[in-house]
């Protein structure tokens, strides 16, 4: 079978650090081309300034994965769509909720495959978690995610613009996890937001959830975390206590601990081929949904101000 | 047939402005009880301080229309549902979106009617505005709802609190009618939300939209409108000009202009019969969502403070 001929937009930090390795590690896909503005691209690999001159004038591709920020993905993905081209959406999937609705009716309508990647559900300790969860009852849900802004973000000014999320670009990460293992759906109760008092976008957030049941679940989610980082999820249930850690790479259950190597991308790309070879799309907003709600239901607090 | 047996919980304006003329105006419906702790009921009326105690000593009922702040709708509707008993949600349908669809998926699960009420889309010239517009091409929308919020919502503190919505409880209505009658899903490109100082929801807001063929939808929501008042929807398309008016009621078309008598409430209750006799659910978020998406996307100004 022909690999899938596949483009990267954007060549910021992320699709260095995993997309290009993924896609070199897979043969399932070659790497046609690449794209961005602010970028000389690799060694060997058509490279095109934008998305437009590479459907025009460069080689032909079957896919593309959007690696920009957010808030100007949708075009980028309604412009793929519209040639046919399946669309890999990085985290988060869009700068709204509704342009990820109108992009997931437009795949559908074309029978292209749309993926709104979430790559935390595909480390390691997830897919357990979700198996031994689902014959449980859920008591109560705890969320640590404490991470230093200036390590993981160094210098990404749309991360604190509108539709950048700031401190809920990692905490979407915890959602994603939660909203995948958890065996009911969970909803938003109520929400604090920290805005640095320069900046759009919150670097700390205090969020309380509950599920359909009842079970009470608390997330303290904040940038401002020096030394040692906390990416941890503790479930308790009738049966005790399940944690995840590490975002998802270590599980410790009653029975013993695993840990496990990161297959976070890789994994992303093999369910990626798997969707096109299949002709499916996989669109989950809950985790940007859950988002929203904070934006929409939470009370904001002004806290000093950020400098990178 | 019996009629159906309601109670209308929470006794403020829109109850005793909309819902209880409505409901006295259906021969299906017959109002069995009121609920509200701030209030003494209406005469020869059973009424209780709260839905629990409706539900542990009243009289039987079989649906609930739910008129109280959006805050604390979940918990009354979730009450409702475990019962057996049909929801009519006033809009909006609650303060988060994932509440929504949890109460959703519960109605369904359960087999019991849960009605996501959009008011003005009962507005008379809804109706026949979809119809026209199904058929052209959107070029451009304008809106336009400007309002006085002291003659609106006198001293409703609620609505100024997370979860209340501000100038977005009008606002929505809008955005019930416009994601009605255009036939595209729209989206949020940006928006600028002003907040007054001493309040923490928007007193006005700036907001563009496009449909997924590329239509610019912009719309200018102001609760700071003293003298006449505004709440116009202008959808120029390849035929001419639509104008909706007075929310919803009159409608112009390039033939000519209809004006109709206000049937949303009447209409609501019919449609909540008929849902009920026929054993679905109508819960539609699309106007929520795009609200959610404005907190979640909008850029934030600080206006001068609100004082009631």
């Amino acid at each position: 079978m022909d690999p899938i001929h596949i483009a990267v937009v954007g060549l910021g930090k992320i699709a260095r650090d995993r997309h290009l390795p993924a896609i070199a590690g897979n043969a399932t896909f070659s790497l046609a081309a690449t794209v961005s503005p602010h970028d000389t691209g690799l060694d060997g690999i058509p490279h095109f300034a934008s998305l437009d001159e590479l459907l025009e004038q460069g080689p032909a591709i079957d896919a593309v994965s959007l690696c920009t920020p957010p808030q100007v993905r949708y075009d980028l993905a309604a412009q793929a769509l519209k040639r046919g081209v399946h669309v890999f959406l990085e985290k988060p999937p869009g700068a709204t909720l509704s342009e990820v609705v109108a992009l997931r009716d437009r795949a559908d309508k074309v029978g292209v495959s749309l993926f709104a990647a979430w790559h935390s559900r595909f480390a390691a300790g997830v897919a357990p978690a979700r198996t031994w969860l689902a014959e449980r009852t859920i008591e109560k849900v705890s969320i640590v995610w404490r991470e230093d802004v200036r390590v993981w973000h160094p210098g990404q000014a749309w991360i604190w613009e509108p539709g950048g999320l700031g401190v809920f670009d990692p905490g979407i990460n915890a959602l994603s996890i939660l909203t995948h293992i958890l065996p009911r759906p969970v909803f938003l109760t109520n929400a604090t937001l920290s805005i640095p008092a320069n900046r759009a976008a919150p670097i700390a957030a205090d969020m309380h959830f509950r599920d359909t049941a009842g079970a009470e679940i608390h997330m303290d989610l904040d940038w401002r975390q020096t030394g040692p980082q906390s990416w941890d999820i503790v479930v308790e249930t009738d049966a005790g206590t399940l944690k995840l850690s590490s975002g998802g790479a270590v599980l410790a259950l009653p029975s013993g601990t695993e840990h496990n190597e990161d297959l976070e991308y890789p994994g992303l790309y093999a369910r990626f081929a798997n969707l096109i070879r299949g002709g499916r799309s996989d669109v989950d907003i809950d985790p940007l949904r859950l988002v929203a709600d904070a934006f929409l239901r939470g009370r904001r607090v002004s806290v000093e101000p950020f400098i990178d």
